[in-house]
């Protein structure tokens, strides 16, 4: 277990790196304050597809396509393509995969499906599995409303602590380079279950997974938060994220101010997108633009992201059941 | 990439074994021509629970519980729990893994999961993540036949072609010993997608994914199929098994003699289930009771295990689409 720190987390000394990413949101994330952070903005979220999971679909694949040639890299060159969803059976990633015929891994954790692949990847190389390994993961807006929430037709009044699914993918393609931001730790958060079940609240049942996550980071790699410059969690909203700091804070946890959530970021205050954006592509997008740009630009040098997902699905609402949660966490250096 | 064999296959050289594994079936399956070969069979299929998907998720906690005890294990020295199963969101590995609080990997690979997470599952150990990782995956006929198809109290008829979903579920702890079934490779599918459309026939969409993930095995390891004992496919049933033949046959593969089919063989003629089995259990009950008993019994030395998976859902049927299709496969050696 040389590769290991702590109970849950991992390192990776052989510096894998992002050897190049892409970012796509659709128009109305592209009204946010982080539309500059993004490398495309959709003008509809429909792109002339007969279906909005055909949308979703596309628009990953357009991340995929652009993200391997901006490093000029054949698809014979990479080893794996990890990536994961929200939909029922993950067919935006495992149809996506079709297009892109690597060896498949198809993951799920909710909205922390990206962290998780990314980790994943990392593993992969770092284990002397590949050389390069492609990630990515997608959402949009009416194929997670109408799978989780109601027909867009209805147009349901949502509650202030709902989130509002981004549409968008991100990608990125992992390997080995002398230069670009390095992943060097990641630490696989287990299932917590608070009990909470208000499907309209996820952001407070989420929290505690994060709040888990990251006390084990910080145990783990003997640090505290403000050993980082930034530390993005996602998707918390505004409800979950002020949990998060208060069961922090209750902790003794130093460096608070270091604490960014991408779901509450991604929108602004006049957007009526309630607690904030969610969605397996919120963090992807949030990480592989916001934070790489801080990394670029020297605006920051280490970032931790903890990617939160709420592992309901709409039948175990209908019957009742809590809302496991879980929070999957890497580590990002210019 | 030193522990690379060719474009889609990994090889561990450090030997990581099944130390322990359990698996349990329903009443259905256990009055198979298999029910020697598992461990456990149930006296029903509902257990007591309000709810055919928590008795999904109980059979797979059972399986898990079981299997550590069987090695003296404890949660605490685990690494990784991997699991996944066919529930939209995967909701009965994730509930199951609210129980089982170690790092939890979601996969999903449909039919093809376990073989993933097995897979998956050596990598970590090969790569120095982890001492011990438990893997996971379950199915129920109920479950899946009212997501997948239709409500069961509609009792609708099924075709020849139909599969019948396995009520099981099987685990496995992977780690190091000194004896013990080893996983030696694993060879990582890309999806596969020949345009076949009907839902009904699953077996015969995901014959090419075998074929597929067959042929490159073979490539990467320079091997013929008459170098294993026996190559237990799953859950392709009786249409898919005989298209499997046929391509390899016109690829003039020798070795045919050696194929068996895990669905196909889970249940008697007499039994009305159509095509034969499958499920994420399928192949899980079908490799970790049928393959490991030869291996232990030394009837066999070395197995290869072709999981397949479609990788459709209700919605991408009812859209229309084609059946994308995956096989990721294990080599385990006595």
């Amino acid at each position: 277990m040389s590769n290991r720190l702590g109970a849950q987390t991992v390192t990776f000394s052989k510096e894998p790196r992002i050897l190049s990413s892409y970012t796509i949101v659709g128009p109305m994330e592209g009204k946010g304050p982080h539309a500059l952070d993004f490398d495309e903005i959709l003008p509809d979220d429909v792109l002339n597809q007969k279906t909005p999971e055909k949308s979703e679909r596309l628009i990953l694949e357009m991340a995929i396509e652009k993200t391997l040639s901006k490093n000029n890299t054949k698809l014979d060159d990479v080893q794996f393509l990890i990536a994961g969803d929200l939909l029922n059976q993950i067919i935006s990633s495992t149809f996506a995969a079709t297009t892109y015929a690597a060896p498949f891994l198809g993951v799920y954790g909710a909205c922390s499906t990206f962290a998780q692949a990314m980790g994943l990847g990392a593993a992969l190389l770092q284990g002397d599995f590949a050389s390069q390994v492609l990630v990515g993961t997608a959402s949009h807006y009416q194929t997670a409303e109408r799978q989780f929430r109601y027909p867009i037709e209805l147009n349901i009044q949502h509650q202030v602590t709902n989130h509002h699914t981004v549409t968008g993918a991100g990608a990125a393609l992992l390997g080995f380079a002398d230069q670009g931001p390095r992943i060097t730790h990641a630490t696989f958060g287990a299932v917590v279950d608070m009990g909470l079940k208000d499907p309209n609240d996820m952001g407070s049942a989420m929290a505690p997974a994060a709040f888990a996550t990251i006390k084990q980071h910080l145990q783990d790699t003997e640090l505290n938060l403000d050993a980082y410059d930034m530390v993005l969690t996602g998707d918390l909203g505004k409800q979950g994220r002020k949990m998060l700091r208060l069961l922090l804070e209750k902790e003794g946890i130093q460096g608070l101010d270091r604490l960014q959530d991408g779901g509450s970021k991604i929108y602004g205050d006049g957007q009526k997108t309630g607690a904030g954006g969610s969605g397996a592509a919120c963090i992807a997008v949030m990480t592989l633009g916001y934070a790489l740009n801080k990394l670029k630009s020297a605006k920051a040098r280490r970032v931790l992201i903890v990617a939160t997902g709420a592992l309901l699905s709409s039948l175990t609402v209908a019957q009742g059941e809590s809302i496991p949660c879980i929070a999957h966490a890497i580590v990002l250096e210019a």
